[in-house]
């Protein structure tokens, strides 16, 4: 179980028919308690679709009943008329559990500029409400309900020896996915715990995993995390503990949207050390993961320091040129401004890829998963009409 | 005639043996007078090539007597036996004229990392100087022995009606190319003009054509771009004046630089009105023009105007929703915080397409020139072994 195998939670995916063809397109996630405490982190763009102007409005009051996701539109670029169809969802479902509409977050996640099917979306909340259950199927319905170009779903859950866990659900990632650019995630606990420390928890989970996923540098306008939490468990994890279950389920759903991103055939992890700041390695590692010379070299397995070396330059960070040593699959190839060792003496042809960056300047650190950019990735992103 | 168009100027071109092949790979211009005045810009990437650190230096004398430059060796990240390579081609060209090193630049494009083998460079030096001259043949053999993977040499040159002119030649662009990654051009004038008029000039003129092609976000270690007057014309122009001729001949090389970049199948204009200042349109053009998605849904011929709504919103920079229109080859596709048309209605079938991105805030404006990402790209990219 993932998004149900913490206590006090129910789910549901079901075809509303909100996609063409039929496919599951709308996932409910209720939380029975007792507690109902929420937290959630948005996307920074700021062009937000509706879902998201609403959600991050209810998620002031820290708590929440249910969230109802739908995929086959993003509900973004919609003007007053989106945001009315989001705002009815929330009444929609919160009339089912006689609850207030602030008390229902909404995620929607398909192609930009289009209005809802209200009638389906609206009709297919009736049939998830009646479909709430728990346990593998439920888990795997609702997960597959959110997807839109994924070609799995992606779900987690881990345990905690005290007894209670954290589980959840993921689809996209960034703008890795060609135009259904979403990443949408729920995560779920049944830890005893309040709005304050959650937040905190998510920020800090989020803020070293989804926050370090950048396959091309994409921003989405709907990008949302949500944690709900049920307190059915009984047990109140300290913040460090919550923190760390939450990074590890996390992490486990971002390599899995990092694996089943379009036309990826490496997977590349970029760790900056040494920086002045985890700001500065963050945006040196940013540069090297996003940088196309660095990716099309990757995919052709060329250990070619020289672009790396190029990527970080143009980077306003702080960097001595003299104490840069730049490390693929644990050769170093570069250091003290000049070759370190022959880039043959690199393999990579294998499918994961380890670039380390040390800028011997400091403590700061990051790292940043991506991957490399392949034949399939142009030809999905460009021939995906929409 | 083009770099020796200007009164004052001779060049050679000559294969001096530094590339494998016996390809022409080592240019020379030179100053006649009787100004020996000159200016550059060269790249912020903080890893900056041997002849870079070199001509940064000799330029603080604003007074150049020639320019040297290689193809087939970047002597970037070659410690401080590149810088002598360097200096010692220096000398060795200064020799030549009876001039110092210090009255003499240095550019080198090329692989990263390897060292230039010095013997064959510096008895092609003793070739090039025999061969000087002007003309239609001298021109080209300048302009050919500094290409890398450029598959066509880049010149250009502009009069005025009072009697003086610029002239002028390039190679690559940004990191465009996929390994051999400089953008060099030298410019001449046999303008009467002062060092301080020149290089507020070059630096006006650069700003606007060089400074703004953008194809994937690389800054390479050697980026240069020089400009020497002679004088010979005897005519003293205006600083608006030589700013104007400046910018159309670099405008006209930066065309070429693109239509010459690889797997390119589409030359986008990015521009960017409406906004607060210039700094936030370039800023804004810059992210449309670099991202991935906007770029294969052009290769695409899509006018997805979503991706671009969706890569403005991720710019750090000031902003409103509901006041950005997106126009594509003319058709405002996005105005208001909805869609405008429907996006069958922009044709993107042609070689040439225009996005005209306006923020509704301010004066602030700028166009960015860039091209589609194309299965091309990654190909050259990818299978060029360095």
């Amino acid at each position: 179980m993932t998004v149900t195998q913490p206590k006090g939670f129910r789910a549901a995916g079901v075809a509303a028919g909100i996609k063409a063809e039929g496919k599951l397109d709308l996932a409910l996630v209720v939380n029975d308690g007792p507690l109902q405490v929420a937290a959630g982190v948005f996307t920074r763009n700021v062009i937000k679709a509706a879902p998201v102007l609403w959600s991050q409005e209810v998620l002031k009051q820290q708590r929440l009943k249910a969230v109802v996701l739908n995929s086959g539109g993003a509900n973004a670029a919609t003007g007053p008329g989106g945001f009315q169809d989001t705002h009815q969802t929330a009444e929609k479902v919160a009339g089912l559990f006689e609850a207030g509409a602030i008390e229902v977050a909404v995620c929607s996640t398909g192609l930009i500029g289009e209005r809802l099917p209200m009638d389906a979306l609206l009709s297919g909340v009736d049939t998830a409400f009646e479909r709430l259950g728990t346990g593998d199927e439920a888990d795997l319905a609702a997960a597959t309900a959110v997807m839109t170009t994924d070609t799995k779903p992606k779900q987690a859950a881990a345990k905690h020896e005290s007894g209670w866990s954290v589980g959840g659900f993921a689809k996209g990632a960034g703008m890795l996915a060609p135009n259904l650019a979403t990443m949408l995630s729920v995560l779920t606990t049944d830890a005893v715990v309040t709005p304050e420390v959650l937040d905190k928890a998510l920020r800090a989970a989020t803020g070293v995993t989804f926050d370090r996923l950048d396959v091309d540098g994409g921003t989405s306008t709907n990008d949302t995390v949500l944690v709900l939490a049920s307190g059915a468990s009984g047990v109140e994890p300290t913040e460090a503990e919550l923190t760390e279950l939450l990074t590890t389920v996390s992490l486990d759903l971002v390599l899995q949207l990092r694996a089943d991103s379009e036309g990826a055939t490496k997977y590349v992890d970029v760790t900056v050390t040494g920086a002045v700041s985890e700001a500065d390695a963050i945006a040196v590692g940013r540069t090297i993961a996003e940088d196309n010379l660095v990716k099309t070299a990757l995919f052709g397995s060329d250990p070619n320091w020289g672009r790396i070396a190029m990527a970080l330059g143009r980077v306003p960070a702080e960097i001595d040129p003299e104490k840069v040593a730049i490390a693929i699959n644990g050769v170093t190839l570069f250091a003290k401004g000049t070759t370190a060792a022959d880039r043959s003496e690199a393999d990579l042809s294998g499918r994961d890829i380890q670039i380390v960056v040390d800028l011997g300047l400091g403590e700061g650190g990051a790292t940043i998963y991506t991957t490399d950019l392949s034949h399939a990735y142009v030809e999905e992103n460009s021939a995906y009409s929409s």
